[in-house]
């Protein structure tokens, strides 16, 4: 499965420490945030489950190793690079933080311990996969926190970066606190609750749309939601309104929402149905969904889709996988970068999570456990020489983990609104001690 | 293949139809862009190939249909439904535009003719993957636009929407214009050229940068392309220089890029090595690409990751499938949309290209065809009944065609700078006859 799913500098420098005996080297990595995005205050930790599932079944195919010879870039690849190929196999440990964690920029959120080329090979996979998820399951947390306790459903797998993008965006969606998704993929992959009823088709696909809400109403029963915005929202409203109940209730996708969903609420009192729901959906974005819910519109949930599945005011996350020190037979270095705006620390690091913020430390220490009060150490072994350390949590024990911790930061790190102030994070004595020490 | 990777409702519709009996019903579908993204004149429509592969392969499998039973939504559903996606095969016609065509909003990349259920089911992933690669494609016109000659690579996968994202993007961005890719796997899978030597973690792995440059030259030889700011850029542009050719050049990865590449341009030929080559990377942006094109750095290729590879500008687009037409016993109806913001046109149509300007008409006309010049009907069958029509064009032809293509529009829509003028796109008179009438 998918090693050729990599950038080709991997596989060119795994050709290189093959021919310089080097690939035995075991060399640690660390996967973090250089810098938060735009509008956002800390990460929540995303798509470990998945990096592990990778990293479990990694190979290269017969056709993959028949490419790479053929390759200029491997003209004079040695013989050995290519039997190794055949063999690869990860082998090395992973630490990382469970899913669901706020974290912020520096701090790695998995560390990969592994012979040189094996934690090489897999560098662009795990950026690609932690990055995106931690990236969705971040928005959605600001998305849930502006919807004020009204129901968030991801709606988003049509505008995602390809279907399966649509589906792990779901997954990090739930995580970082939605109800659910539209996708029925993820819904079973993932255990995660599935919405959806009814698009415009299905009412234009019938003469009349009176016809369109029986017919709905009959298969799903209290399940319904009559989508009432394909040709008049409020005589939509009145029609689905005369179908009367069972029914969860109805949805605008069109309009001014909160307005609408004002007269649509008199509506559906008016016609003695006070427990028809209103779900409000099309192109809502977070600060949509803020504005809807600060002016008090009667939504019951929302789906919001685009906005979320590509996290749309910050599309990108700068995610990092730098060497910190490597081991053979002439003993151990601790390695940095110095470049600009990109420089290292050295060393195998640990996350020390503490009331009053975090300490990065060296992983050999225990930073802050002699002051009062408890210290987590964040990053934990969960695989052992390419084996899983024990049951991954599911995707809703992450969201539990997620709804909690985040509960638990200070409110201004929580708060929506743009503020200096940060969340404390700091580098302790001995990772000081060591960085001076290394790059003198 | 992935039929459940779709939005629930597609689902649920698709158990209303067949309880009503209307599954059998034809329906014509269309895809198309609602707007242009921000900061883009046109489209460069992509993706079709992995749309065609979809349709030809998609199945439920018996534990997806197990799973559809369990859900609440499905309580009431007829038997036959559950029989139907057992059976279930996309039977029906595709009519698609080149990938590589440039396109404008309203028309239709993509029109789907097929029995209403089968034409739902498929909604939400072609939606995602044509609209993906579409949009990709589209951002590389414009990065590749603003390098003004200079190769541009694709480096994004480690910041895509996912790795599989990061393979397609690679794909999309080749077809928009890009010279490859890093990415191994699309090299693979679509014939890009690919591109690739060492990271950072290269030079670190040797406690000194000259035998990490030494090693990989023995490698690569005329391949070799030396990283060389991992400790100094322009010490590592000396040692570089002194191992001497062959190689193709060296890689500035930070910094101020531009004024690094005039240094070590100088560095380079006071070393009798005019022939070595610059790259440089390093968050690039279609910004910061015009801004060293426009200065005359002398760079002689650019890899762009994050910025093309999740079009971070723009990072979606607003692609919409739209019922146009069903038929059934009962004779053809027209279908339309009145929504606010989201109003459609009746009808199946067709999209004729001129000199001076494009005429969406109906399926059935040839608008402007009875004018002076050549016209071309865009939209061309690729599926009927299920089976892909003919061999489907390479990626390298449909970036030849991208590029032949995007030469020909006019100089203010092929233009970087925020312009008023838009490409003419018209509605035929024959189409607005058909929308009066219908709405009437």
């Amino acid at each position: 499965m998918g090693a050729l799913l990599t950038d080709l500098y991997e596989l060119t420098m795994a050709a290189g420490f093959v021919a310089e005996g080097k690939h035995r080297a075991t060399a640690t990595f660390e996967l973090f945030a250089r810098r938060l995005p735009a509008n956002r205050k800390f990460l929540v930790a995303a798509g470990l489950q998945q990096a592990l599932e990778y990293l479990q079944a990694v190979r290269f195919t017969a056709e993959e190793i028949a490419y790479l010879r053929g390759l200029a870039q491997f003209a004079q690849a040695p013989e050995e690079f290519f039997t190794y190929l055949q063999q690869f196999r990860f082998t090395g440990d992973v630490f990382a933080v469970a899913e669901g964690t706020p974290m912020f920029p520096g701090e790695p959120l998995l560390t990969v311990r592994a012979p040189l080329v094996e934690a090489q090979i897999i560098e662009t996979y795990l950026l690609s996969m932690v990055g995106f998820q931690t990236m969705i399951a971040s928005k959605a947390a600001r998305v849930v926190e502006a919807a004020k306790g009204r129901s968030v459903v991801e709606f988003g797998t049509r505008r995602a970066h390809s279907p399966q993008a649509g589906t792990l965006a779901a997954r990090a969606a739930y995580i970082g606190g939605c109800t659910g998704t539209s996708n029925a993929e993820a819904g079973l992959l993932y255990g995660i609750p599935v919405y959806g009823t009814a698009a415009h088709s299905w009412v234009q696909s019938f003469s009349d749309e009176r016809e369109a809400f029986r017919a709905l109403q009959k298969l799903m029963g209290e399940s319904t939601v009559h989508l009432i915005d394909t040709y008049d929202t409020l005589e939509g409203a009145r029609r689905a309104a005369a179908v009367g109940m069972p029914m969860w209730g109805v949805r605008i996708d069109s309009g001014d929402l909160g307005g609408l969903a004002s007269e649509v609420r008199k509506i559906l009192d008016a016609a003695g149905l006070p427990e028809a729901k209103i779900m409000v959906s099309g192109d809502l974005t977070e600060q949509r969904v803020r504005a809807l819910a600060e002016e008090a519109a009667p939504v019951d949930a929302m789906g919001v889709g685009t906005d979320l599945a590509t996290s749309a005011d910050a599309p990108n996350l700068s995610v990092v996988y730098k060497l910190a020190e490597i081991e053979d037979e002439g003993g151990k270095r601790y390695t940095f970068k110095k470049s600009a705006e990109k420089a290292t620390l050295p060393g195998a690091k640990q996350v020390f999570r503490k009331k009053g913020g975090d300490v990065i430390g060296c992983s050999w220490e225990c930073a802050g456990c002699g002051e009062v009060g408890p210290v987590e150490a964040l990053l934990r072994p969960v695989m052992i020489r390419g084996q899983v350390v024990g049951a991954l949590p599911a995707a809703a024990e992450a969201k539990q983990r997620a709804q909690r911790a985040i509960a638990a930061l200070p409110e201004a790190v929580r708060s929506l609104d743009a503020s200096d102030e940060v969340y404390p994070v700091s580098i302790s004595e001995e990772l000081r001690a060591l960085d001076a020490r290394v790059k003198a």
